[in-house]
């Protein structure tokens, strides 16, 4: 097995101004080439700590990955502080310029003399093409360790990846074995409720596997993940955990509420295992959110293909929406308010009837931080289900953070829909 | 200035199941709370890779931060590693016992034998109270350098970090010296050209003070970092930044093509500074989103008191959400295609007219990986703004990839919207 270490550079990494989202994308990609990533580190704009760090990560991998700083802008120091780490001088390459020149001209932009100092390159470092930006991947191969410093721009990155960083890595991990991973999706039941289910089969893995629980926001993932071990091998062992999980499932559907867990044996999103069910029905579906205020709609439509069973949402955050639009009846939100059973089926039946869907999910709830009472504590969500058997409610309490809730109350609505439905 | 390193635990960071979205949080924290972050290290849940980061990290900074591995299920190691690495053993903690009992009666659930291994704790550590989760905060002095030991779910380690241990944190650093962020915000000019325009004022910074970079979905974020300077410095070199960039603003709006650049002097995302200006003025606005889905909804009532000038949205997926809720007429739907200006003009008309607002923006765009012809090439996006005074449309060519077509066509809505009000 290959490892990897991985460096992502940027003061804003280490201020708290943006989330690394590059490693977890490097990380899952590696795995899939045979490489193990030991560990990530994340280090300012700076000379000494980049070359801190890269003498460190080079003696213990086979390869290191570096993202960020590589701007025209003058905090962005990178490419300089590997030409000195590499005992190396900068060229001008006129193949770069070309390249820029093209890529400007589709941007309806020109360069300028900020730009085109992109075209500066180490001399002996080996050039791989980045086609959708303009700071190149450098790569230095020194003894038994390569070292790629590619853009930290995440789509930059990940076109590089896809492209020629990743036939690289691809070709230098020919000989190794692979880390597969499995991962089991499960609703309905608390984290170490399933633990103690499924404890006699985790402690009898074999040594080379590893179980990993990820619980958030009501769903468990199960993830095992196999070292050198076969595909058939992993199968065997996820076979087991399914018969025991199956044991647990019941058919007292249609209410949430029911005890008996559900199970995927993907690491899809849940709207995407909805979405799959729904286009094999040649069905539709709509939302009609309060609290969740988009959130399930932008699941739903998030993943390419959505079209075929997708319509539509309404987002009827002030009661005149529900009303005018849903033809949620005032008396109703007067009587019982927008929080309540009769408010949250009627928005579900009204999104139906309007968009002509065969299904419909609706939330209305209280996602704080105000507008909370005693009886209707922040976090309290109601979610419908209006299908063509009849409309389904519940009441949840999904939590104390705005985020949290709403994020919950959607994955629980589209959870709910994909157990009925599946 | 004290020296602060973030070592953050679980497989799940270093497989690219989960992206470390705690570092970045605590990281904000710490620097307001006088602090430097050094360098972040994610490792496995791996008793010796936790130690060696751990050994590393505590001889060179004041104090260490852990985040993870403090489940109880057997996959998390951190809190026996702990107590192999500061020579302790595990005893039973009533104190604990009772929190967990009151945490579970109020979700309507028991504790099992699982989780009632969450009531050992390391005898030599000091226990720093986390009320919203089961594990408990572990606290080590030794020598000059203090380690902390948090749960890694987000939000148990925000309200850790908002009580007990950033009051420890905030005592331990009272004398040290503030690290100041000031963000500015520049919308309508590229990276490079900004650099240029700028490029006197940063050259002419003190050493004390960095600028950096940070561009996205069209909008560049100019942060200057101050290390033990004034609050008065700071704004005095703000304000020289602030009119060269005053120098470059023209009022030709409403058209987003105008050259003329826009700025902000908060680092808020673009819906909170444009929901700010709604509520000053005591006006409302909607969305009617095609290519979008919801993601302009979402971000409008991401934030809380977003229900003074937000009343909800119409998702138009299909075409017949257009033409029956939205009152597109269908001759315009097949003369002109659903990406168009009339079309996107009459869909911003027909949410403001449907919602009763003062204004409504409208998307609709080619946003991929099928669907795009020579004439509209995947990434053109149509959006409009309907006002009182009249309706505004204009066609964008947004990139090549999904999520960046859709999350930068929601930005661009937003900063538009905002560029004509403010």
């Amino acid at each position: 097995m290959k490892q990897v270490e991985i460096i992502t550079i940027g003061d804003e990494l280490l201020i708290g101004q943006v989330v690394d989202t590059n490693s977890a994308y490097m990380a899952a990609e590696l795995n899939k080439w045979g490489y193990e990533v030991l560990c990530v580190t994340s280090v300012h704009d700076n000379a000494q700590q980049i070359q801190e760090a890269l003498a460190v990560a080079e003696k213990r991998a086979d390869v290191v990955l570096l993202t960020g700083g590589l701007g025209p802008t003058k905090d962005d120091i990178t490419k300089h502080t590997l030409c000195r780490y590499f005992g190396t001088t900068l060229t001008y390459r006129q193949d770069i310029r070309e390249h820029l020149e093209r890529l400007y001209a589709n941007r309806h932009d020109v360069l300028n003399r900020l730009t085109d100092t992109q075209c500066l390159f180490p001399a002996n470092a080996m050039l791989i093409a980045n086609q959708v930006g303009s700071a190149q991947v450098m790569c230095w191969q020194r003894a038994a360790c390569t070292v790629i410093s590619m853009p930290g721009v995440p789509y930059e990155m990940m076109w590089c990846m896809e492209h020629g960083v990743g036939e690289l890595l691809r070709s230098l991990s020919a000989d190794a074995g692979q880390i597969i991973h499995r991962t089991v999706q499960v609703y309905g039941i608390p984290e170490s409720s399933l633990a103690l289910l499924i404890g006699g089969w985790e402690d009898a893995l074999p040594a080379q596997m590893r179980l990993a629980y990820l619980p958030k926001d009501g769903i468990i993932r199960l993830r095992l993940s196999g070292y050198g071990v076969t595909a058939g091998q992993m199968d065997a062992q996820i076979q087991q955990l399914l018969a025991i999980l199956d044991a647990q499932t019941t058919d007292r559907l249609p209410s949430p509420a029911d005890k008996g867990l559900a199970f995927a044996t993907e690491d899809l999103p849940v709207e995407v295992l909805l979405g799959r069910v729904l286009k094999q029905r040649g069905q539709t579906i709509a939302s009609a959110e309060s609290c969740t205020g988009g959130k399930i709609a932008e699941r739903l439509n998030r993943h390419a293909g959505s079209s075929a069973f997708y319509y539509g949402s309404v987002v009827a955050y002030d009661n005149s929406v529900k009303e005018h639009v849903l033809h949620v009846p005032a008396e109703d939100l007067a009587q019982y308010g927008a929080v309540s059973e009769p408010v949250v089926r009627q928005m579900a039946e009204g999104v139906r009837t309007l968009l002509h869907t065969d299904y419909a999910v609706a939330t209305s709830g209280i996602a704080g931080p105000d507008g909370g009472t005693a009886d209707k504590p922040v976090g309290t969500v109601w979610i419908a289900l209006a299908t063509p058997e009849g409309t389904y409610a519940h009441c949840f309490h999904l939590g104390k953070l705005r985020d949290q809730i709403t994020d919950r109350a959607a994955t629980v609505a589209l959870v709910w829909m994909w157990k009925m439905l599946s």
